[in-house]
């Protein structure tokens, strides 16, 4: 399996609307086995996203999906910067599916 | 919703056997509505554990659990460390049940 965990800024003030965005796009992502985006309590404008795939490519070829380019460029303008990403490696877990 | 995203250091060699431990007791937890231990691929001895749980309360009883008092008294001899952890506020996804 392959899993992401990172760290994306929204502008200030626009962190739920980046959340709805985000959200819309992540049930229907052959080979997604788990993605998680979160809130940091301490930071306003902080998310975590942390994800679990298949495989390294099914994310990458989520990437292409309609629904996901249209996500991303909806989000774009919204979003700050980015945190440190962390590649892992899942081996197991709950709520994998 | 309650999250979490820690870094685990095993002792050297020893994590494989750390994940089988882990990996034994995620299943009946209360309240846990996701947890993912991953491998680190750069760093032999690094495991990832994110975690989403329905409450803080959910996750601190866990800690309480029979299963999981056993995982931790078996897995502390081969715990080297742990790095950085993040609480964060789970907001949606998918593989969250």
């Amino acid at each position: 399996m392959y899993g992401l965990i990172g760290k994306m800024i929204a502008a200030p003030g626009k962190r739920d609307e980046l959340i709805a965005i985000m959200l819309e796009s992540v049930s229907a992502m052959p080979g997604c086995l788990s993605y998680v985006v979160a809130r940091d309590p301490a930071n306003a404008d902080w998310l975590w996203i942390t994800e679990v795939w298949d495989s390294e490519a099914s994310h990458k070829a989520s990437l292409s999906l309609p629904a996901v380019q249209q996500a991303i460029a909806r989000a774009k303008p919204i979003i700050a910067g980015f945190g440190d990403y962390t590649v892992t490696e899942p081996v197991g877990g709950h709520g994998l599916g």
